[in-house]
């Protein structure tokens, strides 16, 4: 049977790869997700981003009682989203938060997450990496 | 002359009765609403459910000048949301506020509504009867 | 056999109807319990008003145990009473927080309650149509 | 060759002129784009209103890189808006940041921008001639 | 016709005189008061004093509203009585707030009074001295 | 000479070994004062609890300077009630103050307490024998 | 011998009587000062205001250690001059704090005082008789 | 009839054009109010400049009911000056508050304004053109 | 059987005796051990005292599991150190929080304790007999 | 050539596996370096675990610039050492902040690294998985 | 060629050695010059006191650009003036900060200082020996 | 007879000289000693250096009893070590805090000393001559 992750990127990540390419390099938002397929081609991976809260908590409800893993960087809404947040919490799906920066070493407002405590656990500041590394962890938790 | 009362109710309650039944019940917003008609049969009760908090928005001023009561849920907008503030501020109808759960027995950042103060009134940690009891008091203030 | 809910009003609110008639309507406290007795006949209802807060914890320690159901409006202690708090949770009575004003729109002070967390629910800024609502309640969780 | 700005509006803006005349005056938005577009027109103005935060980011993304110069009055985003923050860093335009009222004279979460220290600078209290003065600032700068 | 003026002290200053006679003198309240009495014999002084939170509210809503003046001293109360703010506002009386010491040159809690922007103004620090000054302002109000 | 100890309790501890005996046991608060009288035989002990923060501050001014040592199981009004903290600083006797629980495990607002530093020293969390090492204290101090 | 007391006045207060009457009443800076001398013929009083920092500091060190007692409206500068509380420190002088409006019902910033602890004692609330209760006090120092 | 507008500046802005140019640019205050009267010649503009706190003051009282508009950037004052604050409340004239840097993007403590709320509105972070700005918008109001 | 409890103190507290004799007293720590011993010869007491934070951690892991009670004075490190906390948390043993002078009387600082929502309770001002008063509660436990 | 990573662990992780195995499982922390070093078997991986803040500085310091990654759980010092941090920022390692236990799902003071603005990311909640993410990362660094 | 320093003394400076003498001493702030100039012949030593925070930034202007390095004691201005803070940001000279008395070991509000961070380094607590020190760090600096 | 002084030096000072040398410069630590040494001949100078805070706890017990000045650079442990503080409190040497960076210049967090207030005083940002300004006043101190 077909592994399946669900993974949810929120605001201005769609831009990735033609923004501040010394921050964040040359590589795409589709760019990770293909390379992340590749990697584990024994998983189904779901992609979904989005600019809008609402379309957000609108999928993680749809995906979230479907999948057991997701992988959730929800960029400026991790500082600023109960919604997204309840929605986390009323999926059975486990959330793991990703970040591509380190959010410590930015601004004050950034150091707070009001995702963390119902997600899983919090990989950032790995760059596309991060992804790689949650990935990693699903696969230890299935056997794979 | 039919009476009339818009009900909006925020993010994630359109998984009511099917997630945490054993915190929520088994009830749905659908149930709750039908049930309301019943209730009181002689309000036209319009309502609107979104997780997107510039529909709720656009909803708010759409109907808001229309009607002369209403009755919100914003959910976790509640705590996060001036937008929906200012538009319950800019429209003549007025709100009730109503949650299902007893927001001040949970975390800390529940605590605070952006809402209260340019509400009516609040009304909160009743269940389904948070609703009743909104349009209950409704029905007092236009010799229902 | 009879219903009973027992009814607790704090400082000041024995001067209902006689102070400040522009925001407190001329109804008194007498008025409302007796109204509520009309509008609830199925109920025995126990009334105590006190402005001292020593006297407010005697009497929901008398009463607490032996109702189901109670409204209490701690009126200013709501704010400083850590006493009727305990008080509260002491006694298996089911408390119901009332206020007749929107105390979200008033002093700062008025925000925080320390008595919330331990009632049942709260129902705030409705004037004397906030006890009714508290009955309605009371009367939808015992098949009334 | 023909110049260029962006008008981004925000949250229940598009009432403006039809809600509380005695605040706002009984201009409405469309009324100041039009009267900004003759007063300057050598400029090609476009314009974009939504109570969306996610349509909001859109927008900014998708005007952002076209346009050297922006005009931003996100209402009541500015408060809360990390998202809108990060899409205004993430493109070339130079955004500045407008309120028709002066919002250090009003509540005390209107007092906190998260959009100031990204954008240009700031103009608020004056009406709709902030509008205007953000666009004598534009011509300003390019030799207008 | 004579004046009157209730004065009002809250709990400990009965033990005034007998205690820490290094900081507060060996004058007691009766003192005090007899001495007011005698300076003033054109004014019905009535004096009240009471450990009690709830016997001073109750003493206030019994005095205020038939004297056109009121002092008080609420002493530990000034700091933690919203009950007393409330029935001091419930009331038509003018109270004016005194301390006998200088209530800002002590602990950091007792720089805050819960009573002050309810009360026409305050005299602190000044011992017997403030009753006498309070009395002054009274007297100037009505022609004395 | 016969040796003497007042005992203040506060609001609430009448309750004792009534309510919640899974966390405060089943023995009563006479039951504690009666053990503790059998333990201490040397020593008359004066007893003393009420609801009222009034109350407790006139038998703190009326055995306060009587007895040499006291000790104070303040409950609720630990952390509310200046009143008892001047009451305690104006008399001479050396309050011990006690608690029960372990007030530093439980609500944040149970953390701080009002009377501490102007205190002996403090017991918290043994239960009843709390009161038993306040007199153990005592007894270690006048060589008994 | 003629006794004497000094009045620092600072910014603002020169404008008394020409602004706001409706506020402070029509009464000049000079007119209080000249009532206060008649009122007391026995004291020499010298009288002394300033928009200036410096020039209060200049004029607190000049008359601080000639005269015994002093009267001080700081305004603006209570806020916010630690100079001004140095200087009061630095000399005998015993100052008296007066307001002429009550400043804990203004401004959340008006309530905090940096001069209050090395003052004597504060008079706020109560017009031009602030001067004159502050009279009262220092006649009733010196056997007046 | 000729308008006219006084223009306030404050500390260390007489520095200008000498210091920092790559921050301030080569432009003096001079050549500001040069260029403003050259760009509104139908304007009288008074001009003043100091470092001192309350040769301000004197200033915005002595010009301050005789124009009916006026601009006031008082640098480093703005964050520390109540008398400044309440010089411009107690005068006729309505003052825009200008800034040459954006304050938001520098030091925590430059966020914040005393002058903001009792100003009309606020102009920062366009260097010298912030004067024009507030200029444009006083002919607005004046059938400029 | 022979009983057994540990004692672990922190910083400085060797000290004692030798310091500061005027508030700490002449006994020395080794005395209080001694004196503990002979007090309740049925104990083993298992005594260690260190000025490394690390060593503490590493005796209370040590100890922790084979002893049923422990004191522990960790003095400076009460208010820093997460990491004796976490010890205590991870081993079996009941750990009574002593300190010799009253904390709440001190500096601020000195109010937050680290550890003692994981002990049993606190004891805190009776110098060595805070000690003594530990060992009472131990023995009340164990039918001593 | 070899590759090598050093791993740094704080104080009580040498009690994993033995104690709260239903939280941390039964693994202890031998059998995770062990496991590391089986997985990545081309890295030479230097491991030491200390209870003593200063040792791991000076360890950080012997290590810290031999190699080019670590991997650093801090446990309790996480939260309190700014040693570690400046040890950490003196080096030319990159370090990489590991924690089993999601810090943001426990007590308040958990949430605040001191560590992580100086390390390149953050790892945290996935048990001993945390380590391997780690490796990963370091492996995706290195053309592993 | 001559060196040269400029050393600025701030408010209530002036009174040093006839004030409080048993906390400062009895030199006077001409003694210390006179002191200091007798110990660095070699240098030029301007010096300047005033109570006025405009004259400091006058005089911190005038001297800044010439003198390589200062002295300076704020005294009261170093907590509040921002302005003092740019005029020493603003010209080229390097100041180093004195204190005479420890401000760490006073009022709370004496622990912040304004210029620290816009100043080379800090000296407090030293007396008069405060300023003999920053003459040798600047000796140290230019080979004296 | 020799006069002696005994140098504390905390974490990470033994990096000196070997790490970010364009921010520390080039000189060692063992450097500073020795140039302390030559400078100071007639003091003997005893040096400690550790990265631990127990082992800096332990060396100030032992030394801070024999030496009369003490110079002490805690480095990191500065913010964060009661420990240490009270070990300075014990002894009778009188201790100088040094540090080489403006500590006010860099986080936020190192502007925090737990240590100043029981220093004679504070010298900080001078690099290595922080030091030989501390032993500058000790040699005023003794006749140097």
């Amino acid at each position: 049977m077909k592994k399946a992750v669900c993974i949810i990127n929120g605001p201005n990540l769609n831009l990735l790869g033609t923004r501040e390419p010394d921050i964040y390099g040359n590589v795409t938002l589709e760019g990770i997700i293909n390379s992340l397929q590749q990697s584990y081609p024994e998983y189904t991976i779901a992609h979904f981003q989005s600019n809008s809260e609402g379309e957000l908590v609108n999928k993680i409800q749809e995906l979230g009682n479907e999948y057991e893993f997701g992988i959730i960087n929800a960029a400026a809404y991790t500082h600023t989203s109960v919604a997204i947040r309840d929605a986390i919490s009323a999926v059975s799906c486990n959330f793991i938060e990703v970040h591509l920066s380190n959010v410590f070493a930015r601004e004050e407002f950034r150091k707070e997450s009001l995702l963390s405590d119902v997600c899983q656990g919090v990989i950032t500041g790995f760059g596309a990496q991060s992804y790689f590394m949650a990935m990693q962890f699903i696969r230890s938790q299935s056997g794979g």
